[in-house]
């Protein structure tokens, strides 16, 4: 048991993650005692979110670590950011088979480089030795009973999808595939490998979405799960989806389908009311963003999609199981 | 990638852990969304610790599954305990090889055994496949300001330890020994895989402790601890050292020695100013507890220990590197 353990008298947590570059007024400290301890404001709603990528599985081993990193944060984050909540702290747990320099030092940089654009600390972690797997617990905050769930889409409700989807499912069944240009195979990797979670929409959220998911599992799998804790259905208006241009490229008339089946884009699918359309686009221009209308939340369960000749087709709640 | 994860449609999360028999107030909504939704009360700080276990270094993965969920617990509890806090909330990240029906419910029973005597609620979690390992993100509060640290010990200031120590090291020592009475085997067996972190310590640390840590390294590890983070050294009483029966039974004069070096146990160390020792055996008592002083704190740095003739011997900070 635990004598497999001893391999070097360092800790690696102290030496590779705990300077972090960022320090917090609400982290009174951090890392070096059994448990961080931390400060949420007064009228401030606490998120937590924990998700596991484990080798060969969620990611290939082979990566860049700087990648792996960027991507286990992206993931978390993503999940804050489907809540309408701003990220805060993370603590990340990191099994990892040896104590390799170069290798952590990367996983290092890259996760900083994600966590300091949203200006996240490193509260703790956990380094132990095994077959690698990267464990974050993402914690974030909004004004009390400003965050957004799955529930609470109402029949007559607008969807909205937050960016072009399709272009990291592609990257992951392209991985292998020689015949795809260099110049899309990068892009295409950078869509899979450095996600960008949705924060910058938290606030428009917090103001008028009645619900709202990351799009983690696909668009048809994660609107499934909204209409499902909503108690409602949706139909959407396929034209309207909005495709990656590689994926247009490389599936032609299959784009739409895949990319309503394809996970791994992290962009937001939310829900507001038909009555704001207009305030909505006008925040959203304010920001400087855009979001996409693609359907709208019907009373009848389950999903459906119209096509440009108004044919409704019945929609399978594809994409990937967690398990 | 990712489609090796489609093996069921249900979500492991759903069945085996969304009903917690347990809802706290503070938990605004919990499993079921992208984050759960947490309320810190005015006047409370929030502490936060991860701590993975993976399988066949912190545990054997032949143990029964309620014993690796409840260990798994207790071990994220005692470092709550160790800040003096009272724990409030968990996330659960679950990788295992394949979702068998019958350990998932053995683990899921054994995690509520464990967290329910503290009122701690599951707040969400994540289940993928891969190697067995478990990480627990566990949150704790205390009253602002009540937090107890590694730094600050004094010198002068009186070392304790909160229980036994050494059955749990025997424990993994003797996995493997056929010459043990298969009573002494099941006692030590219950140290291993149930220890209980002392929370019921909390209050009493809250007033008086300048220094605090659990022992899951070994006393002089984690004692060792202490001594850095405050800038001091330490004096061991060897015979004021509580040994656990079983070890001085099997081991003899290397009792003490053994106890010192061996982890597991998660029992407290922390240190309180001489001047308060009367305070703090009051309070224990008005408790029930019972705490022993095994040492003073010094000014000149490293660990050391006293035996019964006042002869003083350097002691290494042995113990276990966490990798």
């Amino acid at each position: 048991m635990k004598s497999a353990l001893v391999m070097n008298e360092f800790s690696l947590i102290d030496v590779f993650f705990k300077t972090p570059a960022l320090q917090r007024d609400d982290v009174i400290y951090g890392i070096g005692d059994d448990a961080a301890c931390l400060q949420v404001p007064p009228g401030k709603q606490l998120f937590v979110s924990t998700d596991t990528l484990v080798a060969d599985v969620h990611f290939l081993s082979s990566w860049d670590p700087f990648d792996i990193a960027f991507r286990a944060v992206m993931v978390n984050v993503s999940d804050i950011a489907a809540m309408a909540a701003i990220p805060c702290w993370v603590s990340l747990a990191l099994t990892i088979p040896d104590a390799d320099f170069t290798w952590l030092t990367r996983f290092s940089e890259g996760l900083h480089a994600a966590l300091s654009p949203f200006g996240i600390s490193l509260i703790g972690g956990d380094t132990t030795r095994g077959p690698l797997s990267i464990t974050l617990t993402i914690h974030g905050m909004a004004p009390h009973g400003k965050g957004v769930r799955r529930k609470g889409a109402m029949p007559g409700d607008i969807i909205w999808v937050s960016g072009e989807l399709g272009a990291a499912a592609l990257a992951v069944s392209f991985l292998e595939r020689p015949d795809m240009a260099e110049t899309d195979r990068l892009v295409l990797m950078k869509k899979l490998l450095h996600p960008q979670a949705r924060i910058d929409l938290a606030v428009m959220l917090q103001r008028f979405a009645t619900a709202a998911i990351d799009i983690s599992d696909g668009l048809a799998a994660d609107l499934n799960h909204i209409c499902e804790a909503s108690g409602v259905g949706a139909c959407l208006s396929l034209a309207a989806i909005p495709v990656h241009p590689l994926v247009i490229k490389y599936l032609g008339d299959n784009a739409t389908d895949f990319s309503i089946g394809g996970g791994d884009d992290y962009e937001l699918c939310f829900t507001t009311p038909a009555s704001l359309y207009n305030d909505v686009v006008e925040t959203l221009n304010e920001d400087g963003l855009f979001c996409y209308s693609v359907g709208v939340i019907e009373e009848v369960p389950g999903l459906r999609g119209a096509d440009s000749r108004g044919d409704v087709i019945v929609l399978a709640p594809r994409g990937f199981s967690h398990f």
